[in-house]
């Protein structure tokens, strides 16, 4: 075949290669997310990353949907979207089995998602996300709740209080504050957008008086129902919780409470985790209308937490024993191998026809503990030299005794 | 916002919603996979769902790239495919690193693959996959390996020697056959695409006779490798392997042995797995070549194949308690979950106002095995009414007794 242009070896832009030892990383932070979340007895569930198009065009926000998504015809001429958050999704299944589901209902999900952005730190095309929701709960003790989960993660990751500040507001708060003002439903939704970029645009103070034809003035004080949330997170030993009466977060489907998670230094300047309460998602696919709160927090953002404050897992493969072989000895290793397997040992036999030595030094290089060389000694004798990578030490064992000796050390 | 068209509650065409009964199913799949593909050494890396479509053009075979990937430009002008199998994606991963990387190499990844496809039983237009490969062995011992990983993998399943046969065939024995018969290159490929599709098209002889220029006799014999590796695989208690000489697989890029795995039951006719040797993928990239030999293993077939023999472990959810509380007492259920949940135990509790007797309802269709109830008595005692769902019993214990009392019935 003539190869007419020369392969990339990169991954397509904005995505990441996991080689074993990144995959670790996301394997423990996947981790601590699973546990943390069925700890406060959450249930998993999935979906195809391929939505119709629809399912966007609803409520996510205008921005999203025209200029951040993947989107394309099919071959079969349905427009369809590679999903660029969950939340439409699980309103979509919620609704779907809507009398068949019991309520109150507590999920969550480790979907990835896609945006078309220009990547940069803390933000790519792909990331993953840890995605919790309540369903079916309309007081605010499922906002206590879904906050002190969220909380609970951070604990779990090893994170201090002094590390991270939970950020509050109330989307309903906002909106009445928006029509005192004045507002009609169309500018709320561009100056709710305007709020979202506060920060980030050098011209905000100007950009508030053209949409308001004054200058804004946000309310400073929290209102009742945010007042009331973080009175009871404080009672649960949350005190890391500040009201923020710019926080509007981008999705329009929000109703009531909006919270963000930040990192205390500036370093990572993006928020690890978002959500808020949406009581009106589930209803606009028709049927009747079921309360929902919820948050989404990402991959990309959490280890660079994680790394910000050395808070990552040395690396360890699963492999424990690595058996090398003298020639002519490979199905005795096999043997050996297939023995330990048995009883419960990841192990891995060498292959290859290479040297003893060099062999030994793969085992070194992919950071596997132990190692043993299976020859016409060990074979007759049933007696191995184990050993311990690390250490530099070596004991000499019964087949009997490989596996006690692989656990002590 | 006006509603103009109702929403669709279903999943895009060809792919499915895991509910979480649906997802514990996928769990408990993934789980063993995962678990031998680590008993036997091998690491796990991912990528990107989306790949550059180049990637494809090379060697994947004109069927798959022309007719059946989802592919799309960008808003960058950047041709993208969502990958339809996960090998070019791993080749490519090796190439980037070839010089830093330590051979022999083992890795596993589980990744979700699209094709478009008419959805039938056993295939959908999204699937997940386990890969599992080999890189750096040229010896006949990888695909040993390799196969009895595969074989081990059905074990683990519970599945009989009876229940399923392993198909073997050989491309180098293959072409060789081609050349003796005179076929040029191009012809070749025509003719191994026809192979691939027989049994499922009912003028084959026809075709066979129409590219040939006379009937076509296969070897009905097995090649020297093939007898090797059955014998190989005979000597390690592999015995349900079958040399099966119009076996070829739709990639191109395959050079050695190819193998499918199927059901012994025709109510499922698709292979449950698939694979075979690459040696010269890697080298496509630019890089000094490596060998290669893996397979793909799919969850739609496997779900089917562990229904059909009745596999499948009955549904539990990861919750094992369910607190419910009387008026006012939300606050004290709330505590003693977060006392059980630090001593780790799953928990969730109750957060509507509904009647106990609704709240408890709950748990049962939640198939959650425990709940108790909070409420004066109990918050002034200290001791609960901890109840097992699925027996009906009861017994009466004192807070540091739940974990002990969940843990024995």
């Amino acid at each position: 075949m003539p190869e007419t242009k020369k392969l990339s070896l990169e991954p397509y832009k904005g995505t990441r290669d996991f080689y074993p030892k990144d995959q670790f990383i996301q394997n423990y932070i996947f981790g601590v997310w699973r546990k943390v979340a069925e700890r406060f007895g959450y249930l998993e569930y999935n979906a195809s990353i391929l939505e119709e198009t629809d399912l966007y065009r609803a409520k996510s926000g205008e921005e999203i949907v025209s200029e951040q998504t993947y989107s394309f015809t099919d071959r079969g001429g349905r427009d369809v979207t590679i999903r660029p958050e969950m939340t439409p999704t699980v309103a979509r299944m919620v609704a779907q089995k809507r009398k068949e589901l019991s309520f109150p209902l507590r999920w969550f999900s480790i979907p990835n998602l896609f945006r078309y952005e220009r990547p940069q730190r803390g933000r790519l095309r792909e990331h993953w996300q840890l995605n919790c929701d309540i369903f079916g709960v309309d007081s605010i003790e499922a906002d206590v709740e879904i906050i002190s989960l969220a909380y609970e993660i951070m604990k779990g990751f090893g994170a201090k209080d002094e590390n991270f500040v939970i950020k509050l507001n109330n989307r309903r708060a906002l909106n009445r504050l928006f029509s005192e003002m004045g507002l009609d439903e169309e500018k709320q939704k561009t100056f709710r957008r305007l709020l979202d970029k506060k920060g980030k645009i050098p011209d905000f103070d100007e950009q508030a008086k053209a949409i308001l034809g004054k200058p804004f003035n946000a309310n400073l004080e929290p209102d009742k129902e945010t007042s009331e949330l973080m009175q009871k997170l404080t009672k649960l030993g949350i005190t890391n919780v500040v009201f923020e009466p710019f926080l509007v977060r981008g999705f329009d489907y929000y109703t009531g409470t909006v919270f963000e998670m930040y990192d205390t230094n500036p370093v990572n300047p993006r928020a690890l985790f978002g959500g808020g309460r949406y009581d009106d998602l589930v209803g606009i696919f028709g049927v009747e209308k079921v309360s929902g709160i919820g948050f989404g927090w990402g991959d990309v953002t959490t280890r660079d937490f994680l790394e910000t404050y050395n808070l990552l897992p040395e690396y360890q493969p699963p492999v424990k024993l690595y058996i090398c072989h003298l020639e002519n000895y490979l199905e005795a290793a096999n043997q050996l191998a297939s023995d330990l397997r048995k009883q419960g040992v990841n192990v891995a036999v060498d292959l290859t026809s290479r040297k003893v030595s060099q062999q030994v030094k793969t085992a070194d290089k992919e950071n596997i503990p132990f190692v043993l060389v299976v020859g016409e000694e060990e074979a007759k004798s049933g007696k191995f030299k184990l050993k311990n990578l690390k250490l530099g030490k070596e004991v000499v064992v019964n087949q009997e005794n490989i596996i006690s000796s692989l656990q002590i050390s």
